[in-house]
């Protein structure tokens, strides 16, 4: 057995709080090392070896990844609380691993084994119920519908008229938002992210000069609340972007600091390095990257604080949006994430908290601060596979794997699960506009564990590369927009609505894959499963089916001739040819 | 190499802020599997793969446990941000670890790397300063000493005259305490801790009936101030015990559940779990272990939680103590510790924040809860090798070095080092009545790392085992004190004051284990260092010295035969004779 590869440490992913009953248990072992994994448990003050043993609990092995496999098990402790450690089986040897190490035998010193003191309602990551049935669009307000030209700030082009750049504007507004509310509700969206609507002078708002106002461009607060409650009665939540880590150049207390230097009462706003403050030739203050334009904001300071955290507030109660997604919140402390948690909670204790970070973030969602974040990881891995093909079947679902295990299940439940964003190049671009490939993405982020978003006209084939690129006006000519595509993003909504194991009811898992170009993954509850096989190849594959399959007759969502998902009964034989980018679902 | 056993992920004791511009970053491997390992790093915004390598740093191996190797490097980010990765060597192979797994050469996507995105000083785990100077005494009221006989409980017993039993009393007070603080000062102790002094009916008081009152057996609140001040007066901190996992059974509220019932207002106070609540056959609400005499509060319930938050800035605002020592701490939320700390802290920011956690406890040390807590995995081992001889010198020093890769270094060097206490047997006992044994217990605790604790009277060597034996009355006969072992304590509590090296203010590195029963250790700093041989045999042993040693000349800190330890001249030489129980220590 090689013990140096066994990894557990108490909460995080290795033990936390499924709901105020559950603990969810795993534990990391060196591949393909151990036959078996069993749970020894008890409760802290009632240590009776016979009993323990009697009681443990076998593990199944909840994923793989390159170089370890996962196992997992749930617990419920009568008395809230549990003492335990893993008896670990490989084909030499079985021995006991607990927080005083391994063991030849079951070390009979209660003080050896892992601690989970007590389960705490109070402590549990409780992200609110609704994120889980939530299929978002990500809007970014310039470019979705211009549907007020009065707004039009000054050179606005014809929608559409021109390539996006770093500095024009089309003039898209919250009155072009309201106008298309039904086409999201047909979609099926029942949740909008958008980005800033706060005034800033740059098309993309993340510029903030007040966090108190609307922009003109897009209307004003009577308009704001006017879409806010438009959504609502349609069933749409509503989320706005927070950019707390820094502020606009033309943020007013920066144009202080900048005209009073060290006189300016703002000065302790920022984090000044010395005076004069200077944009040039560096700043010599913090910035966002090295950009000069984006002060640092203190965040630390009581006044800072108290502003964002009133800003927070404010359009939370004033305007009753359900989220907020942190810009960079990476770079913002723990000790304001945690303030801005409670803050928010307590005006509306079901908010949505989402953090931008792209990498590991577990420090952030330990229940104090975010309930998820954008899920890059996936999003990376999702399109190196199906849009960039650059990485191999097996090596996708081991990193899949991965992302699975990295945090707790209450935050893959809600994480929020994009392919693209106004940050990245759109999926068909990514894809080299093969069609196929976009189908395959979206058949695998609308199956998958998580909140997927949609970024604003992929779902009718829009193209772009990198920012500005990806910023094009909304295409609203259907004969220009593609609608076998729409028709097939509007039925896997409908069927993650319709049928609970499609969504975050169900565990998804690997089967296999079976070649470098092929998954067959499962999602299952009590009630039955899905069998998802997908091809990801120009080149067609037959594969062996049956193996897979708990019964032959079977019934299958097959694509029809205008795009939509459509259920047949269906047998599944020993063998199954799936065609080029072809897939195949059968329920069970 | 042996990829699975690796082991980083971001903050916790893998990547930390030392202090607010300086960043701890170790890794873990596989004992003995790679020749070196590289720190690679940048800023986040400025990937140069050049400058990357060119910069990277070069980790040392900070120590070995049974099974892993962990290699540690500091680092001062410029603009207090960092992305990294490690560059790990073996004897066959160069690899690059970071967040994205391995990779065979440098990744040159900057989303590979492991990131620390900001040091914010408001996140950084600050305990207070005076802590790591501290040499802490703990004091059991009721045994210390009677100064006032007029507060004598009931049936109070003459000093001494009886063994203790879980419910005798001998009457010790506060005015006990204030009178023997001259021996306090004499013997180098700068800090009491006193196990609990609010009104309860037992003699350790740990079954709190009103957290706002001194029990009337040790004095009033003018006495608990006269002791504080007097204290103070004398340099020595004060640290109370709060006991706010659960009441003690006549805590007012929790009789009043037991009369009113369901009609009682505070049935939110408890975790009750059915009508009518009752002790009998078990209790029928949640407890300390499964002890009915202490129902759990639910310190969640916002009317408990204000009041155990107003108890604990009480005796700090108003009687200006200078710690809490929190029972039980592992078993109240996460949520309510947050809390107490901002409390606590808003009034006197350097207060002391000690938790009573027996395992793993690195959720409670990210510096939003406790600043230490009570370092049993050092006493375990520290009994394990010296007092008991249940384990080796490897063993131990492997062991040890677990315990200080567990947490960050501002952890360890806060950390409550004791070698026994009121739950414990005493260390005379637990080592046989061997002195010499005793001897080389207190040497190894009072030279490493972290803020020792000498548990009353084990300093002039009075012995006891399990509560209740181990909580006699304090022998103050000089006659019937072992006034070799006090001189002997006295002299290493002037060492760690006099001598940095003693104390925090140097690394600590087992340098090796001769045999199964010798250890050397050495402390260092960039003046100097000392160099530690311990023999815990009752052999002599023939040691290899002069491959420890930097010269030949030395000046070695000697034990006299009054007890003392003092310095003289010596040279190391290629081999030493250490003695049974013997031990050299050498300055450099």
């Amino acid at each position: 057995m090689l013990k140096e590869a066994v990894y557990h440490r108490p909460k995080d992913n290795f033990a936390y709080m499924y709901d105020q009953d559950t603990l969810h248990i795993l534990i990391q072992t060196k591949k393909d090392d151990l036959k078996s994994v069993s749970l020894i448990y008890g409760d802290p003050y009632d240590w009776k070896e016979e009993k323990w043993q009697a009681d443990s609990k076998p593990m199944r092995r909840s994923g793989s990844t390159d170089l370890h496999d996962y196992w997992f098990a749930e617990i419920k402790p009568p008395f809230h609380r549990l003492r335990y450690g893993f008896r670990c089986k490989s084909e030499e040897e079985v021995c006991y691993f607990t927080e005083g190490g391994f063991f030849d035998s079951m070390p009979n010193d209660i003080a050896n084994y892992f601690c989970f003191p007590y389960l705490h309602a109070v402590d549990l990551l409780s992200s609110p119920s609704w994120v889980k049935d939530t299929v978002w669009y990500q809007i970014f307000p310039e470019r979705f519908a211009n549907g007020d030209a009065a707004l039009n700030p000054p050179d606005t082009l014809a929608w559409g008229s021109a390539k996006p750049t770093p500095e024009n504007f089309f003039g898209g507004d919250f009155q072009g938002v309201i106008d298309h509310l039904d086409y999201l509700v047909e979609l099926g969206v029942n949740g909008i992210y958008f980005t800033p609507v706060f005034t800033a002078y740059s098309n993309h708002k993340y510029d903030t000069i007040d966090y108190m106002q609307i922009d003109p461009q897009f209307g004003d607060k009577k308009a704001f609340r006017r879409l806010v409650d438009a959504c609502h009665k349609r069933g749409i939540r509503v989320m706005l972007d927070a950019v707390f880590n820094h502020s606009g150049y033309y943020f007013p207390p920066f144009q202080d600091v900048l005209t009073h230097q060290e006189k300016s009462r703002y000065k302790d706003w920022f984090h000044l390095w010395e005076y004069p403050v200077t944009t040039e030739k560096y700043p010599n203050y913090d910035t966002f990257g090295f950009v000069g334009s984006m002060p640092k904001l203190n965040t630390s300071n009581p006044e800072v604080k108290n502003y964002l955290l009133q800003t927070a507030k404010y359009w939370v109660e004033e305007f009753n949006i359900d989220g907020w997604r942190l810009d960079v919140a990476n770079e913002v402390d723990h000790s304001f994430w945690r303030e801005f948690r409670q803050a928010v909670k307590s005006i509306k204790p079901d908010v949505y908290i989402l953090g931008e970070i792209w990498h590991d973030a577990m420090p952030w969602l330990r229940g104090d601060q975010f309930d998820a974040v954008m899920n890059y990881p996936f999003t990376n891995k999702a399109i190196d596979f199906f849009a960039k093909q650059e990485i191999t079947a097996p090596e996708f679902a081991e990193a899949i794997t991965k992302v699975l295990h990295m945090y707790p299940a209450n935050v893959n439940e809600t994480a929020f699960n994009l392919l693209d964003s106004h940050d990245t190049p759109r999926i068909a671009t990514l894809a080299g506009g093969n069609k196929n490939k976009i189908r395959l993405l979206y058949l695998f982020q609308l199956s998958f564990i998580g909140t997927p978003c949609l970024y604003y006209g992929d779902e009718i084939g829009m193209t772009g590369g990198h920012d500005p690129g990806c910023r094009a006006c909304m295409e609203w000519d259907e004969d220009k927009q593609d609608q076998q595509l729409l028709s097939f993003v509007h039925s896997l909504i409908g069927l993650r609505k319709n049928e609970p194991l499609f969504g975050n009811h169900a565990d998804f898992r690997f089967l296999e894959t079976p070649n470098d170009k092929c998954v067959v993954y499962e999602k299952s509850d009590k009630t039955g499963r899905l069998l998802f096989f997908l091809n990801n190849s120009s080149n067609g594959t037959l594969l062996t089916s049956s193996k897979f399959a708990n019964k032959t007759d079977s019934v299958e969502w097959c694509l029809s001739t205008a795009g939509k998902l459509e259920k047949r009964p269906a047998k599944i034989l020993d063998k199954m040819e799936l065609p080029p980018y072809g897939f195949r679902i059968f329920e069970q």
